[in-house]
């Protein structure tokens, strides 16, 4: 073993000149590394963005998988290769809930994606060449960043809510963003919302700038309180249909069906979106053809259902999360009320670094969440993380709320000496 | 709707000048399209690459999902999100089967992939910068063609297996072609296999130029009869480790288990699989948890049985659709005798264009094939046509083979006129 090892260091090719720019920007995802501890049960983790499994439909998927594969002509569909685009009755299905949500579309204008990250990784390759723009807000989605970095993109950052000045002038000093990307409810990281007018204006900027806007939906059905608002895709077109609005509209099914399965969607324009369907079959070919299948089978009765029993159990956490935080976080510390989805983002004062307070805490505490740093297209800003309520239980969350709360005003008293 | 189609017309944007400059090198394939004839029960296609669905195992990944998903903390694995580089029993099961076929590697070494199209798709990725060229057979896999181009690649061809005096010339000329993609088995879509010397002299040319080398064995185990040939990293490596090497193996079982459940796989040097996982990473995430999970469970037990059973069925197939064509085919046709996979290419006199005859056939014979030009990265020749014999029985071989020859017959005495 040892020699073996040595053998290759010896002889190990030096790859590096002959690969592709771009891998250069090709860098490891954090919280993929700590998602990895979700696994050791001495471990309270607020670190995944993860949907609890027992609130999944399994059961109903079990029965749905069994119905496919006993019935010959059934599977015959579901085992073998399928049209890029996508199984019709899903697309049907999806372009009838976006419809019902102001998006006049139809099963034309959607993709079947492989996960929705892939519909930003198609975005990025439909828009980016190196060094074209990409309009973000700061913080965003991790996974957006790693997805846009990799095609050698660079980012601006979207003013905030109260920042007037700072719209004006970044139109005024002529920026040009391909693609604006925002996700407008309960963002990953944050879990704040965008107002109608910060939509809005989004809107119009991407009007007056010529830009595609990229809007990631990942937890719009996870809604606690409080009044949906309309989506940026239907804001833009109001009575216009999809084809003639600049918006593409990403979903998925793995906060509320299953992860595991892979199944999002990308609706948009038809002249981008047959592109698209080219950059789909040129990179994976198509979707897993049986998971389209028991996902078209199962969503028409079961997914109001669902996703009604998780707003109330997820509700019930974050609950107690924010509970448990006005209990036991220091003073110093503030935090965002998330109207729904999986986070809460919590800001400590200026001086503390949240990757240190994470391995002070793994090592006295055994608290895990996500140092915020990652999410800042600039990298910018360290006394912020992560924290999710998805995967724990009101105690869990109480039990580990203390643990953290004792070390983040111990630290804080440490800062300030 | 005449209206909303009008109203369209009108107002769509213009997207062009705002899209990324390799979206300019997307194209649809025509085979996903031809596809679609499979449907058409009035046409008998030898166009789809595909296995038969009747020879999947069906019946055992029926009962496979239904005990995943029978068992809650089997189904928390196989519904929730998973490490981007594959569920660790399946990786191991790969390696080993690699290590029997004498590529020295381990489970750390293999990425799976949401269907093989994604290894080439990532490989482009990896090592294709805007204007490098990547040397492919001539015709070669027009989905290989479709992923490079799609990353801005410049193709050079292999020389002939004769043709001694190119592979000297290429060298020569300062060719340097940052990757060699290569179907060594039963390639799609001529059928034949490249020789042990010609592997011999693409892994001197490639450690000549520097180059990596791509090998994709999607039909490997679907040999008929014939000694197996080593594979190239098997050739390259000899007894060393694969991290020491510069092949990447590309597998899948979209052939031997079911295309609907896209799973393949890509083992590498380590250097490059840590690049390929932050591929995958900002790509799509992970390939399907619990597709990986089902035949983690049933390869062990059922693939050996599984294939040998389709080796003797597609070689039937196979025998029936040469034997059918030494009868009716005219004599001026001549065509390719596989081994083992999927196919046959026929090549006509110069002056037929393959989709001329297509064209007539689906109107006249209802008998449907693949018209050879797109396979070529030059495009340059038309007087070519890819048959599958793996989706028809015997009979349906005979009768398309009969109208197909006696098509064939006329348009060659037409075209002497």
């Amino acid at each position: 073993m040892t020699l073996n090892h040595f053998s290759r260091l010896i002889t190990e090719h030096t790859w590096h000149p002959r690969l592709a720019a771009r891998s250069n920007h090709l860098v490891g995802s954090e919280i993929r590394e700590l998602l990895k501890l979700i696994g050791d049960p001495n471990i309270i983790s607020f670190a995944g963005g993860v949907p609890d499994p027992s609130l999944l439909p399994r059961e109903e998927l079990r029965d749905c998988y069994q119905r496919q594969l006993a019935d010959p002509r059934k599977a015959q569909i579901g085992l073998q290769y399928m049209a890029s685009d996508g199984y019709l009755p899903l697309r049907e299905w999806i372009a009838a809930q976006l419809s019902e949500d102001g998006v006049n579309c139809s099963a034309s204008n959607v993709l079947i994606l492989n996960g929705s990250q892939q519909g930003i990784d198609f975005a990025a390759r439909l828009f980016i060449d190196p060094g074209d723009r990409v309009l973000v807000q700061n913080p965003t989605y991790l996974g957006a960043l790693q997805a846009f970095r990799s095609f050698e993109c660079a980012f601006d950052t979207l003013p905030g809510e109260s920042e007037c000045r700072a719209w004006q002038t970044y139109r005024e000093r002529g920026a040009d963003p391909k693609l604006i990307y925002v996700t407008p409810d309960f963002q990953n990281p944050t879990g704040i919302s965008l107002s109608l007018a910060t939509r809005l204006r989004i809107i119009n900027l991407a009007r007056d700038l010529d830009s595609a806007i990229l809007e990631d939906h990942a937890y719009r059905h996870l809604r606690f309180e409080g009044a949906m608002l309309p989506s940026l895709t239907a804001l833009e077109l109001g009575p216009r249909h999809i084809d003639a609005g600049r918006a593409l509209y990403l979903g998925t099914f793995s906060k509320i069906i299953a992860p595991g399965l892979r199944v999002a969607w990308l609706a948009a324009p038809a002249a981008l979106l047959e592109k698209l369907i080219y950059i789909k079959q040129a990179s994976d070919v198509q979707t897993s053809a049986i998971h389209q299948m028991v996902l078209a089978e199962i969503l028409p009765a079961s997914f109001s259902r669902v996703v009604a029993a998780q707003r109330i159990e997820y509700r019930r956490r974050r609950d107690s999360m924010l509970e448990a935080m006005s209990r036991y976080f220091p003073e110093e510390a503030s935090w965002t009320k998330p109207e729904g989805g999986f986070f809460v983002w919590v800001t400590l004062p200026e001086g503390l670094d949240a990757a240190n307070v994470l391995r002070q805490s793994l090592q006295e505490t055994r608290v895990a969440f996500v140092p915020g740093k990652s999410f800042f297209a600039d990298g910018s800003i360290a006394h912020t993380f992560r924290m999710s309520y998805s995967l724990a239980n009101p105690e869990k969350i109480d039990k580990g709320i203390k643990l953290l709360g004792a070390l983040l005003k111990r630290l804080i008293v440490e800062s300030q000496r």
